[in-house]
This record gives structure tokens, sequence and C-alpha cells, in this order.
């Protein structure tokens, strides 16, 4: 049996920003729900590329040399490699792609470092 | 530099359906827009799972023993070898990420397959 899965459904289950949440499998990928509020950490993948939509609100993402500034129906992918900085001013819900082998904060391992698990 | 891609600005760029359109890449899959319109035909991927994500509309999968309706803001994967028809009663913009080996009709080669261009 195969299920439908509603994006709205499954923000409703969880609060907590800056921890993903795992809602679909296909490939070697992860689909990815978070809610992001405030400013995370500069990071990279070092081999995973990383796909950003904005289901909800405005996600700047800060580059070393450029700013992203993603609505709500936009998204944008960070290629492996690229430093990245996620800002939220206002609470943003997001739908992340990415190879089961990302770790959230990339490269850093620190407090902000956290395993993503299915909902 | 990096771009944000608006779904809505792309949808506007094509109207003909069952004719996917790339509009982002990551890793080894590309992320497509399609507006489908009446009835696809039966197929399976031989190697590719597929992830349906409806933007506006209603989406109908018909698998051989089950039938999925997908309302905006929710998703499917259809895993690989898995027999489908995406049937649409009125048009349905949806998103879809899968492998760059991806042919639209899967296991099927008619008049009905094309190959994703760029927009």
């Amino acid at each position: 049996m195969f299920t439908v899965i509603s994006l709205a459904d499954k923000f409703h289950l969880f609060q907590e920003p800056w921890h993903p949440k795992i809602v679909g499998e296909l490939n070697d990928s992860y689909v990815k729900l978070a809610k992001l509020k405030g400013e995370f950490v500069w990071h990279h993948h070092e081999n995973e590329d990383e796909l950003f939509l904005v289901i909800k609100g405005t996600l700047v993402i800060k580059l070393r040399d450029q700013e992203l500034t993603i609505h709500a129906g936009e998204f944008v992918v960070i290629p492996k490699g690229v430093e990245h900085l996620p800002v939220a001013e206002e609470e943003v819900q997001v739908l992340l792609l990415e190879p089961k082998s990302t770790l959230n904060t990339g490269n850093v391992q620190n407090e902000r470092t956290v395993e993503a698990e299915w909902i």
C-alpha cells in the first residue's frame, strides 16, 4: 500500500526548529521537512547537493559572496562544497531533498547537529 | 551566482501537457515541472523511484491494485518497478524529482515519449 503524504499534516507533527524530519525516500535520498527559526551555523556538505523548497515563510541563505532570498513556492539547490548559512527571521517551513548521508550541519559537528528521524 | 527558482514563473513558460521541463539538478537527479491533463500511459521505471509533488490541482495515480489521489501540497513516491498510470481530469501542475536517467514513459517507448528540456 502506498501513502499520500500531506506536507501540512506532517508540519503539524513537530515544532522544534532546525530538527529535520524524514517524510519520504527515493533512490538514495530522503525527503525531509524542517521548521527554521533564527540563524543556523555556517557549514557545507562535502559530497551532497541539497535542495531547499520553501513551503511557508521567507528563507535567507547567506553564501560567502551572495545572499539568496527564497519565498514560498521557490527553491534553490546548494551544491556540495558551497558554504551556506540559513537564516529565518520568522518561522520558515521548508522541504529538503538530499542524499541519505547528509548531516544537517555538514562538515561541522556541534550542539546543532541532529540525526533526522522519520515522522 | 546562484539563482532562486520560482515554480510559478517556470510554470508560466510552457503549456503543453505531459512534456516535463527540467528546472534544477542535484546529485544525480533532475527537478522537473510538468503540466498534466487527461490520461497518460501505463508504465514503470526499471531503475528509478519517482516523486510526484502536486503544486496545483488534483492528480490521480492508478496502480494495478490501488488508486492514489494527490492534492496540492501532497506527494507520493512511486518506487521503481511499480506500474502506474497518471490521470488528471483537470490540469495538474506537478513537481517531479527523479534520476537523470528517467524517461517519462519508463519502459514504454511510444508517441508520448519525450526528452525533457531545461527551461
